[in-house]
């Protein structure tokens, strides 16, 4: 985040972003959802310009240092610091969800464990938990959402591939995990997209003890 | 909690509810009874009103702007802001328990789960714990208590007319699940309410174990 | 803690079990092993006292007015505060184990879920593990350690009775479980005996681990 | 960690060393990997002397008293304190490893269990987990990591001779188990050997998971 005369973007925007980012990555990281120095986090600063982690730090001791500026094609700006190697999943739901300001990538337990098991149907339905409610445009319980989980690859242009195949096909999305891999998540704001992660974590949890005790 | 000239309440005594409102968020949600924006929690003020939690709030991080007054119809008192939806759950408990002054509703993967489990069989049997004196008018173990699971719904007055149905067949009541959803328990005093929720939490715990074990 | 003019112990020494009473409540709270007002907790002041905790308060927030004395007959001594109501259990310990100067009971959900499992077989065999060597004169995990499940009863001299029975048919003794209640473990000091409730907590958890994994 | 006047190492190595095993102790402890006094820690000072935890103390609260020096024989050096009793295992690695300059032994639940489940099949094979990339070498998780789990002895010559032969055998090593024991990993700094813990630990609890759920 080093200053620069010209720069394209609003710096104070850019610092209000790392501060929520540093701060989210904090409270995640205390209940254990990004372990080794795995997940990464990002927020649109302006309709050309994304702040994310860049690679390799430990997201529960996050601070602005940590925090660079990218391009909405996943290009390094101002700096010479490498971003996260899945950056372009994050470029990628802000071109797709125009409304989304915030994206997080966990790696829980419970959510590497549901890939695995779920990786075979390639979706997770989740139905009938009050919890629902939590996920934005949910008003009851009684309704349906399917988790889809894709393949994991380390080539990100694939990857992007299948999450524009899932949304092309009409099917609504919320998040989506990655096997043996973490989750993806969003919101308008990071409030928001942080309570998706939550939701989706005790969902989750929730189904892999169902299964343990049916 | 704006001022106003003629309140109908103590303020005095609201202050002190809020503390013990936000005191017990703080625990609870430390112990991963709160996740995402679930919960509400509240006091009675007196016998005309109560405190409680506004709607969509994080409850492990209240301050005394996040509780609100109402009357005992569930109605926003001296205020614009919109109680938890479950508001009249918890009003219903003030009428029927005089002595409860307190009821608290949690939202713990434990207690969803527990909550499916059971959905079918309408209650689950605690019997032979220790633990069971934590809840008030129990002094031995060899006791058995019977906590109903109550079928969801997102029209409160249906859920109100399924708690009214069990109290008024006489069965005892000291807490109640509803399916997919948390837990609701309340008592003398917050102290209490937080000891049951404490006490509840931990044997459904065990009958899952239980039931994983055996 | 009431200032007396010819107290029968030195106020010193009970200032400092209550001091090590409180910090090792603090520390087993924080690990979930005090659930609501379970668990109670002494130290041996002197030949004829031990400073115990008062029934009914929260284990995990103790100061020192939450410790009384009692003689070794469990009788409360220049209070009238009442003693936890396992007061004996606490004394028989120190009449029976000259080499105890601290007694530990806590009530995790893996120590009632263990108690209730093996309660009908009325021992856990604990082998092979090199945790074992936590455990007072073990030095190697080639060991075999009997933790015995005592059956549950609100009558404490019958509970004194079937401890004092183990002790006399010759087998050692480390600690016990009470069916549906939780473990009782001592030390020569208060970091023996936390030592021993951390590794006994440990390794029942890793038996009911490996019986769901076996 | 007492002051001489020929000291045949750099106290402010060492001094650094104390203070990266404290702070990891610290973190390892609050996570729950260090029960009871278990674990040992310790860090290359020199290419003759290691850093290495005293024998007996909890690891989660580690000052510069807790760390003493020794020599790459495991003999203690300037002091009469007593290494722990793993000492050999440590300096087994410096010798083998030349770029690890950290190693790190925990003794979790997870650890334990997985230990004794898969002694028999003598290793546990991680593979299909993004997570794999955080162990040093790996940069796809379309890899396979063989994890070894070597029979538990208080002779620790056998020990060391089970490790040697399997690095002498060719196989890669980044870590391994020890039969109802912990783990050992390491790392060019404590940053990379921290790293391989909590990846070691979240991959064996995922293995541990999937166990119990297909």
């Amino acid at each position: 985040m080093s200053a620069a005369p010209n720069l394209s973007y609003d710096p104070a925007r850019l610092a209000a972003c790392a501060r929520a980012i540093a701060d989210a990555g904090r409270r995640l990281g205390a209940q254990g959802l990004t372990p080794a120095t795995s997940s990464n986090f990002s927020m649109r600063i302006d309709a050309g310009h994304a702040a994310i982690t860049i690679s390799g730090r430990d997201k529960a001791t996050l601070n602005a240092d940590d925090i660079m500026v990218i391009d909405m094609h996943g290009r390094a700006v101002d700096t010479s610091a490498r971003p996260s190697a899945e950056t372009l999943l994050h470029t990628q739901i802000y071109a797709r969800f125009p409304e989304a300001n915030a994206v997080l990538h966990t790696h829980s337990r419970t959510q590497t464990v549901a890939s695995r098991l779920f990786a075979g149907s390639g979706t997770i339905r989740l139905e009938g938990y009050e919890l629902l409610k939590a996920i934005a445009g949910h008003t009851t319980h009684e309704t349906r959402l399917d988790l889809p989980v894709f393949a994991n690859t380390q080539e990100m242009p694939e990857l992007v591939a299948r999450v524009d195949a899932w949304i092309d096909s009409g099917q609504p999305l919320y998040g989506y995990l990655i096997d043996g891999h973490g989750i993806y998540t969003w919101g308008r704001d990071m409030a928001e997209a942080e309570r998706h992660i939550e939701a989706f974590e005790f969902l989750l949890g929730c189904e892999l003890d169902l299964r343990r005790l049916k």
